[in-house]
């Protein structure tokens, strides 16, 4: 029994946020004359003694005193004596819990925020590096129409900064204190809710007592913006392992990012980007996990909430941990221009070019363009030649009314220069791109 | 294979969303030169033709063209001819299905905002006919401590909003139009995207167009925003569930909202809040199925992406189904008051109040108190009377210096109007928050 | 990188399996002279050393050595020099840890058995002493016909079976040993991959070195079988929750398997309960999180697969957890018959007796029958009566033929044993399967 | 209401198991007396008269009769009138749709199992035809070691066994029969439960009531070996996609079974694999939706339950379409060895097998082994040559007793053909292999 209800192995992770909550009540215990200003005075200094004691590394965290609360306030009654008692009026083990991991979950999403935003930095960087290299464009992964690395990379600038929304959001939308909700129903001291949640950084109390002892939706919505986010890390993490193998060779990963094999010294295994690849799963599986456990769950404390911890521990570190690895690994990733461009070349990426220029200057329906384009992309196949070295017969055999301009649209930086509708593949787009970003990151 | 890559069986729900996203992209390609005014006019009135014969059930979509779009596109053709073709100049089969999907989803978002809506409305008349019911809050499912009926009904509205703000930030989030992103790439086509963009009600266009095409993390931000709004409606439905059985009897269901037994006419099994209760699962479902999808996918589109409806279609149902549910059952529901109290009585649940008393009239250390109170309801326990009943010197015997107004904190009525703590179960707190959500919500 | 790469903080649970697998291969490579028999033994005594070391709680695992085979593999050079080296001969990691991660899944698969088992024993003596205690069968949660404790409980022997036999399966599907596969490839040396198998109880090497690498779906296996008998524990935790709420209080639990509160003695929080109900989402949580690892993952050996031991442990923890606590729980547990029956006869819990004696009597078709029950059970409810002592002229009112006969199968003991049924409520059937359990059981 | 309650719109497929149950309980009730014969053979034949309805095409489901067995039932009424209620005796809807859905997810079992054959076959004669052609073995997607192609589909056949053993287990698993538990309770007529148990091909009918019609964990063994199942097909999805892009081209897909691009006629998109990759997704959301809604479910029968149908029929679709999808486009698949071949080279593949042939010949420790192989490798890495291609003279500047023999180790045939140990790649191996598969399989 004690071993399924004991929680301090996990739970001391909140000594910080505990801490600082029973700070803030303590404060207002006294401030409001619910305890002497000696009581209040002796008891901060207590929780602050504590507070030095564990950053020194000296608290020893019993399991026999169950959780991280009781284990302080055992402390502080070794402390300060009885008056140590005084702090737990007006307030319950429900609202104190709440308001701890509420404060957890907060500062996780400011990680979360500052982490995508150090790995935006670093996608930026490699944008403006490689706004020129012309890589393939793919679908289906397979080549479809050129594009720039520095194109590429913005993609994921993009999916980052609505990672970061999501955690804004999360952090805003649980910035209500549970402070005073007591066991459930309120208290009938006469406390200021208003001055707690405002000493701890929240935006002001929560309206409803059971509410702020039931709700664990904040927990919820943090751990589905992390499992979005892993789903965007894991695309990127799969990308460096293919673009790693010899097939493609686009990326080449530093020593520190990839390991190698004693007797293959050409070998470098992407282990971090599969780490990151895979640690989505985790983080998946702790929503599920705690959605399934407050599913169904009646209001409004029960045990199983206790639940909540581990499974945000868990995806928090996997998060936090995926962040720094790849933005280490793509601070330190040598790009290879020439295999992006050999890769690019590979089918006929500009037949789309080609049809485009039917449509624009020969006033051709688009389907019918695209069969234009492939009639004469058979022929360039035939004679196993790039469409850009196709001879001009060859193509005014499928349609008379093409001539030599045809040219200035086949080669591949055409293409890509072509495309400068907002947002595009053309380089002056991607600058264009680069410089909002720049803006929005500084 | 056709069974495996057709996908009009669903994805003609998009037909609505599709022929908007036509209609803007022809009308930006006449005002920008790229096709004819006369052309554009004529694209426009044939799929307003399409419109009205969808509307009027008359449009037949046929499996063996595939999908949604090629069924209106040769549709289109058959009415206007070769001109038809033209509209799909400067656009893709990517960018388009990308539009088509984020409108559906603005249109989700805004659907479910405005479920939650009617059923916080629901939820505040209820918790304004009973903001003095007294029953019992629970903790462990056990009577902790009085509440009333009314300051329950508000937990949940709280939580309503949060789920309402999910799907508002949703619905913000996704807002930006991918139309113009083409294949991957952009075009080389003079397009105005900022034009049809306006036209769809997006914010803007898209800022990258591999992005474009390949990000679904909208469609995971709404099941994840479903998923949460289900475990609130799970844990009302429960809470049904139980409360109507006869041990508690709290709530009657309306014949409408349960189903009966042909022989057992007093049966009425609470079948809708079941389902509710139950379809959390599927949401949660949708959820893992999609995310898993999209885990690990390399850029840009992928016909994995295809999954992306029916997850999405399958939970909104389901959403909104139980929104409409809820709201129907509670707006229906027979309240039991004498089955509240009785249960609210149950136990000793004036006990924190006694202690409370100590603490702020003998200032009594808060833990010492509740020791106190602990072998004073011992003794009530052993009389077998309620703590309100307990003779004065049986407490006094515990305490001496208990006095005769500790009557005052013991009953029901006193515990429950003493919590008057923001957010407590005092009456006037109830009313309270009743007066804000009614300005909120009005 | 050391971070998100180094493992032994979690696979040192692996060491007992990694050091049996070591020492079976090194006396394979003596067998079959790939190695001397005097490396052989010096290997085999330096492992069994370490082996005590580690039992003695002596060992130290350093972060540094990345792995617990690299710990280990360092320890034996430190003891025995540099013969350690010939251990890995005609070995590599993958086949290494994937033949060490078997034999930990099997061993959890054998301590998952035993824990359903001693839980069944406990539900059996339960069901023993109660064959005859009614209490209310349940439909929709609502009391619908009378069956017997013991009955209920047997239901749970039985889901208990066939996770049993769930994981029986699991072991032995995954029982075929990797050891020898290498790297992926398999090995020239001349090895006998059936003496190593055989050694380690396997029932014979793995078929495909490629597999016997990459495979992880024995571990899939178990968690989805841990997944489904959570879902039983959790409904068997959520019985007891509602059960011992004042409102049913069928069951009262044991001071050491309930939290009390300092102030309300009568209190006893269901904890273990309710932590069983909820250890069920964590464990179909570490289900989705390597299932999700898996999907799309290329062959053979990928670091992703890293992600499978925490799944696997985490879930085992909980599942051996919760199969412990339940067993103490019941074996603990106080039954209540009063507040069965007294729930069991509210309602008309024999109206279904009533119609089926109308059938068997009177020839009535079933589905009139019922008409005739459900007026007849309207008069009851009007006068408030039960059934049982409803005037027959009442009765014949609604139907003429009805004779005094009727009242042998209106009370709650004749409604219960009359469902001879095979595997229905009547005690002498739930003795009959009280006896097949015992047999299969002892 | 309607709306969330009926059924019929997807349990219409439980029809089929509907009639055969219905008529094994017609045909037990007339033999046991319970009816008459007259009345049990006019109802058999009423049911085998809807039967020839539903198989024809002209049966209406009507959404106002709900579910599929009230539609039945009301037929039946009108077909042979009031003696169709006679049907419903000793019977109730709880047990007679927990028949029906066993039968139908036995089936189901059967399917999924025959179609795993099928494609184990087909990977099987992949496997005969390039049981000599070599490709890399992949670890970390880095080619690793050479190994055939033979060897690698192999290893899938070996994968696809252990799902058709988990579908094998669910069936026998699921093979009681519930016909007989009534509501809950059992019933007081004589029924024979073991004729129908027998009737419908179950090994006997269940033997606790309760559990009978509560039980859903077959639903949830299948999905489980479904979404374990598709993880497999998921990773050969996976490859394929892999494979098919011209950084790769192992494999060309056949029109059928893949999407071309109406302008770039070289372009095959893998639809199909890209489809079976994502429907893993689907499968395993399925599973957590039924866990999610069985996890903390009260005792006996639930509306919750309702639910379980369209998870499993959602995921059965999936994975037979999977299946069979899989199967042809292996059937129609072209491998390209020369490109095989031509990976294969890459790196330094027989690195190993020089270590090896130092430990074997030389008798020095595997990791001094590992050591010299690095280092001669390096040196034909700065050659700019392969291994096989090195001057002795380079190897014997690392370790002075490599002698010519050396050079026989060190060919992609030589590495492939010298792993002969039980299950390795050496092509006798293989080819044994497919020799036990085929005994197995046919």
């Amino acid at each position: 029994m004690e071993e399924i209800n004991a929680s301090v192995d996990f739970d001391k992770r909140l000594a910080h946020e505990d801490l600082a909550g029973s700070k803030a009540h303590a404060r207002m215990l006294a401030a409001c004359g619910i305890i002497s200003e000696a009581d209040g005075t002796a008891i901060v200094r207590g929780l602050e003694e504590i507070e030095a004691e564990i950053a020194a590394g000296h608290f020893e965290f019993k399991r026999s005193l169950e959780d991280v609360h009781l284990n302080i306030e055992n402390r502080l009654a070794e402390k300060i004596g009885p008056v140590a008692g005084r702090l737990h009026t007006a307030r319950s083990r429900n609202d104190q819990v709440a308001t701890d991991f509420r404060l957890w979950v907060r500062g996780a999403c400011d990680r979360a925020t500052a982490g995508l935003k150090v790995l935006q930095q670093v996608l930026l960087e490699l944008a403006a590096a490689h706004a020129d290299t012309i890589m393939p464009g793919f679908t289906h992964m397979q080549p479809a129409q050129p594009v720039t690395f520095g194109h590429h990379c913005l993609a994921y600038v993009e999916m980052f900064a609505r990672d970061r929304d999501r955690f804004v959001h999360c952090a805003r939308r649980l910035n209500e204190c549970p402070l005073g909700a007591a066991a459930l129903a309120g208290t009938p001291y006469p406390i200021d809710r208003t001055m707690t949640a405002t000493a701890l950084g929240f935006d002001g109390p929560a309206r409803n007592s059971l509410d702020a002892v039931a709700a664990r939706d904040f927990a919820l919505d943090y751990l589905a913006a992390a499992a979005i986010a892993a789903t965007h890390l894991s695309r990127l993490g799969e990308e460096i392992v293919i673009w790693t193998t010899p097939g493609f060779g686009f990326l080449r990963l530093s020593d520190a990012f990839s390991t190698g094999s004693s007797i293959m010294p050409q070998k470098r295994n992407p282990d971090a980007a599969e780490l990151v690849r895979a640690k989505s799963g985790r983080i998946l599986g702790s929503f599920v996990g705690l959605a399934t456990v407050i599913k169904g769950l009646a209001l409004a404390y029960a045990k199983d909430l206790q639940e909540d911890k581990e499974a945000v521990f868990s995806a928090a570190d996997a998060l936090e941990l995926c962040l720094a690895a790849m933005a280490g690994m793509l601070s330190d990733v040598t790009v290879v221009p020439e295999q992006m461009r050999k890769a690019a070349e590979a089918g006929f990426p500009t037949a789309t070019d080609l049809a485009d220029w039917c449509v624009r200057e020969l006033s051709i329906p688009f389907r019918e363009a695209h069969h234009i384009a492939g009639a004469i992309v058979k022929r360039a196949e035939e004679m196993g030649v790039a469409l850009a070295e196709l001879p001009l017969s060859q193509m005014q055999a499928v349609e008379a009314r093409i001539d030599a301009r045809i040219y200035d649209v086949l080669t591949l930086e055409a293409s890509v220069t072509a495309r400068r509708s907002f947002g595009g593949s053309a380089p002056e787009q991607v600058r264009n791109q680069i410089a909002y970003w720049r803006g929005k990151l500084s």
